[in-house]
């Protein structure tokens, strides 16, 4: 019982997950970094089958995905054969790659307007057949609309400066799912508000899919979260947080222009308030790109606070981490979980999901909680689902 | 409605409750440090009463409670002058101080045998009436005997070798609840097992009194344990934990003793298997001793795992923390919690007040669990049991 | 034999120097951070002697320093009795604190022109009779003239935008000294361009007075500078090198004005192919401003390098350390040795001293080095021109 | 015109040295790691040719050391096919080895006395005409003799407590020095005193030989000697200093036997009052062993001072640094030079190349220096022999 995934954004991310997916599927590779291995899931890893992949950057659309992981990935991985199989699609563009140094074209440069690249996707959709379409292309400038009549005005008048990327996906796969019947699970991993946009939620509700997002919870920010929430079961009083973080990917790239910058620091700053019950001065944004580091980003971070008696302590984490890898591996059980929670009636979006997964976890006004707390809360909801099984 | 408390040791920690306690309930500090300290508790802080003190230290025993808070912590806090109410009383010392630069007396010396020290102490103690008794002394080489029979025989006996301080304290405490029908909580913070002992959990039902233990959790173990829960739940795969500790106050002094060390290097590394579920290879103990970083010790670790797709990540922590205080903070939680507890019928040990605040909790056998999962777990509990209300 | 000094700024640099020198001459403070007090010099820090002190800021505009100081560092500081003596006077602002909050007015602004206020100052000068002027006032855009009627020419036709307040305060120096006959030594530790400005050096050798800059080298850059040539020493290949800096004073406050940030971060990178001799891939540049952390700034670097074999190490440096006292301890040294060259016939600028006390070092065009070879440099200098005996 | 080197200890750093020259010779590597590689010398690097090697572990004896470099670091580099013409002979054991886990038999054993297996070695090295001999063996607990006749007594009566295999293999260097005329340059860079035991050092001079060492300089030692020379250079105060290594190669298993741990521990200690002027207190020692670390070991430092006005900051490095391909680099350039400085007449031993390369410079009671200040005066020290040209 495969589940058929589609990925939006030939990247970093997406290329780990088909690479670790494949391999794990060949028994090469222990699934590490995929959170609920331990557990029995009515989907295994092994059901997952990546059916088709879009990009809008000129190097990736028309190659193979095993090219575009070779290109990438070949010095790090092995690559398996199986990726010959998916070639790379042209998707939608909506401006997310301006002032970046690639050469783009989306469907709607091609096609005349957004409405009809939109049409298009749906009907090729209507053949690849996805139970789950991962959005993981370059973080992009989006705001939420709310008003699912606002949304639909926008792609009528081909509004591109309204519109995101990230939205005109998850609007073709609402249609898809509504016109075929077939229930979708859309997986937002990236900082455009999808998850926590009433607008989308609602026509996901509507046509029995779920949205899953906003922005994949993986490196210092979920850490910060079960440091802080360490702090805080021990009254200590916080002083003030600063971390830094510097990568060589294409995403840290992307990042130092600032209105995608910008995307980034508020869902980070999010947990300081919601975890501590008060604002601690914080300084947490991506800070720079330093090409050399490549996807082993440098993260330092410092926390202090008064202990008993008023005095005080100080904290430094030191990481280098691989950045996609992390990434990709939550995009393998939410995928799994995605999947099972839409058969089993889920519909809209599910919090207990996001609260752990994401950064900014939707619905709208959600609140953040440290990520070990979510983790049992999960597994709670997962039992009582019927996802994980004992 | 006071919780009167004894405690046994006046050192840095000891000291540092003391303090504390007075400037809080002199409204001059925040509770920071104090877990529950948020909660609404049937016991508040202002409650709890200090009503005597013991030490071996011929430097200590006969001064007053504030004259030794003054040596010790007056170059860094204000000393209350209600300290000066407390003079510090001789306690038993078998050889617990043995290999240290300290001039050292204990009852037995004084008395002739073990067993008059403990009937002198139960005789104070039914004058001091106290609730609480704290073991807050030099950690010393202890071994559990699990059958009462062998205990009681080996105090019959005067078997200094086989006996440690912290057996001959609980056992005092023993008679003196049951001798009174008075209940006792015996807070032991120090690595001698007593709430991993058979033996002493069973004089405490039998009593009607409570044990809770062993070695308060502060410091790098109960961070080291929500890391890996961390990890854990991510399933990467930990290679390998290396974790330092240097400080340079009395108690890093005494671990510089080969069977002290050994004392807290079992515990500390417990963590590993139990939280994992693996026994992770790990270096992790009391490192040296160096004097100018006095009760600030630093702490340095490195681990790392496999992510997704086998790369490996690398987290390094350095922490520069106050020790004593923080062990302070959580002595005030014990004591009200405990009092609550037992006044609610529970006896022999807690388990779930454990699990939170030691790092070897008791009884015999009991697993150790991230700091996180502990905290809520004790949460629930305590709500159920009436200790915090709402 | 006092040495007169000069303030120009009495910010936190400005006030630790003058509490320091202050508490030195009362025989309470060793001179830790003064790098040659070891050495027998021709001045004692005992012959300094603070005579006058200027700012733009009405907060601080006719007050004594030592209101001043009791302000700024009266909570971790004992401030001496004899600050009382020296008053605030308004300085030249020339827009330096722009787009900061804080309300100022320049002498300038209060006499009408540029060229005014100069005439005043050198007029207050020669009642002061300064032989050190120490520019240590906010980082301000200053671009370099290298031409004398340019600089001339800009303060004719009160240019304000052109002008910086370092150079119109370097320019009333060159006045002061050839008017009086009396030779001057200006020492600026900013990052304005004087000692690297041709047409300055030029004025000062005209005025046998001497002129040393620029940007006083403390904290995370020399010691780059140090770990640099300990890799280059030892061949290996310097990957990529990332420095953060986050601090709380109004320094880095003021370094959150782009203009600003980058007078500092061009300063910071030039080490790097001096003392490589490639320009290794680098992110360098004050990150951050975060209020808690005061004048105790955190610094966190990264750097890594290939070594025999092509394998790859890193290293990893986190700091937390005194900003301001750093750099008053240089000027110590700064103002004693530059009084004896210049009294030693020393004209123009003095690159052996600025080579190891600035970041920046004079003349246009002068390389960088690693502090440790500057040092050694220096002390030779020093002892073959007789400042420093033996 | 090559340079004839036999290596005894066939372990991890003179794997990576005999691996590393190789590959250098094909033109597949840069030299990074070894200092003096940009500058012209009057032996190159592919002057260099491996002739001998000896070891004592029953796994190495008779395999080639292409072998041998296999399997210990054929994951890791790809190991060049001119090492097989090189096959490890047996050495002289004299219980260097005791204690750890390897099957050991020395030329001792097998031929029944200490000084027919010296014999033996000189009769080989006949032969094989060494001109640099490098001596990497496993740390062995050694003491110095400062007196020939001493010396040879424990050689004659075959007193096999006192005499460590680095005395002998030293020894045997002389007699083959003397023997044929032909001028030894005998490389230490293991903790055993030679180079400063008076003996060793008089037999070379004898022989108009060179002894260099002892107990190569990588790692953390010369960086903490750097750093300290950067805090001493601005009269920082320093109060403590504690630097952690742990690692998993047998290096670091040899140092977990006390004996042996003491022998780093004094060479690591001495730098610290040679440097400051002051002994700080600090705890510098091998700390642990590690497996899964590997021969990338992991370090840790924490120094803090007072700085001006006595304000205290802190200081954090941590590492991760590849331990013998580090002293590997170093031996390149100690042959290098070594064989030339003999040439030129240099015997007994040579101060300004320990001072850089050793962390026990000999001769007996030479003082140790920063590291950068004595890489100048090597530099000029090789100039003015006419080693470096230009
Ligand atoms: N740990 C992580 O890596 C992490 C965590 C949270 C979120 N994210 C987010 O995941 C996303 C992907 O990260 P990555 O490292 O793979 O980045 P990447 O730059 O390697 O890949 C992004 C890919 O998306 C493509 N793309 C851009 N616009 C597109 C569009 N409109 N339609 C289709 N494709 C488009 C680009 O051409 C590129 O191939 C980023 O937005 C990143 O912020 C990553
Ligand atoms: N964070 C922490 O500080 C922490 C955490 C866990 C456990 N502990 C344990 O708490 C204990 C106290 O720590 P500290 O920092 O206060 O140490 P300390 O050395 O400052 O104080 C110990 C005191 O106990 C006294 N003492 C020794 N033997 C005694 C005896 N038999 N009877 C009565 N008094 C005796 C000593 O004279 C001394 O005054 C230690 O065993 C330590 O391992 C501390
Ligand atoms: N370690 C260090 O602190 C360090 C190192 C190198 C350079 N510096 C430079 O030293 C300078 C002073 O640093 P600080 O920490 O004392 O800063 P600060 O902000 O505490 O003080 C600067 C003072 O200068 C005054 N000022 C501003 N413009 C002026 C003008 N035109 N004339 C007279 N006064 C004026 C301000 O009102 C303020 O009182 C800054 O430029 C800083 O970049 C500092
Ligand atoms: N950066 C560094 O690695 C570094 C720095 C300074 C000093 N050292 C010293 O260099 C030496 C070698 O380090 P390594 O990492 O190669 O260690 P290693 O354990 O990998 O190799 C040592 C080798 O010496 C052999 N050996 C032992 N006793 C011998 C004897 N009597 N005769 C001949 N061979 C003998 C062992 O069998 C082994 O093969 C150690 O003493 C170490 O302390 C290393
Ligand atoms: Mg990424
Ligand atoms: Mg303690
Ligand atoms: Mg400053
Ligand atoms: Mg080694």
């Amino acid at each position: 019982m495969a589940i058929r995934v589609v990925l939006l954004g030939q990247g970093l991310v997406a290329t780990h997950f088909a690479v670790g997916v494949e391999r794990i599927k060949k028994g090469e590779l222990e699934p590490y970094g995929v959170p609920f291995a331990k557990y029995k899931m009515v989907y295994d890893i092994k059901d997952i089958e990546i059916v088709g992949s879009y990009d809008v950057d000129e190097e990736k659309v028309g190659k193979t995905v095993y090219e575009v992981a070779v290109k990438s990935v070949g010095d790090i991985l092995p690559v398996p054969e199986t990726l010959k199989n998916i070639t790379v699609r042209r998707g939608i563009h909506l401006g997310s790659m301006e002032g970046l140094p690639f050469r783009v074209k989306g469907l709607e440069d091609e096609l005349g307007s957004t409405k009809a690249a939109i049409e298009r996707l749906v009907e090729e959709w209507k053949q690849l057949q996805p139970d789950v379409i991962i959005e993981v292309a370059t973080t992009e400038p989006a705001k939420a609309f709310h008003d699912v009549k606002a949304l639909e005005e926008a792609i009528e008048r081909d509004d591109r400066k309204r519109l995101s990327a990230s939205h005109a996906y998850a609007y073709a796969a609402y249609l898809y799912a509504k016109e075929t019947g077939r229930p979708v699970v859309f997986v937002n991993v990236i900082p455009s508000p999808l998850a926590r946009d009433d607008a989308i939620v609602k026509l996901f509700e509507e046509a029995g899919s779920l949205v899953l997002g906003d922005d994949g919870a993986t490196g210092a920010t979920p850490l910060t979260a079960d440091l802080l929430e360490h702090l805080a079961e021990r009254n200590r009083y916080v002083l003030s947080i600063a971390q830094f973080n510097i990568g060589g990917n294409t995403d840290f790239l992307a990042l130092t222009v600032p209105e995608r910058n910008k995307m980034k620091e508020e869902t980070k700053s999010s947990i300081v308030k919601d975890i501590l019950g008060y604002d601690a001065p914080h300084f947490i944004k991506p800070t720079g790109y330093l090409e050399p580091l490549g996807d082993k980003k440098f993260v330092s971070m410092h926390i202090w606070w008064k202990t008993f008696n008023a005095l005080e302590d100080e904290l430094v984490v030191n990481l280098r981490i691989n950045d996609s890898p992390a990434l990709a591996g939550l995009l393998v059980d939410l995928t799994r979980i995605g999947k099972a929670l839409v058969e089993r009636g889920e519909k809209g979006t599910a919090y207990p999901v996001n609260a752990f997964f994401m950064k900014d976890p939707g619905p709208r006004g959600a609140r953040n909680m440290s990520r070990i707390r979510a983790y049992y809360q999960l597994l709670d909801y997962l039992r009582e689902k019927g996802v994980i099984k004992a």
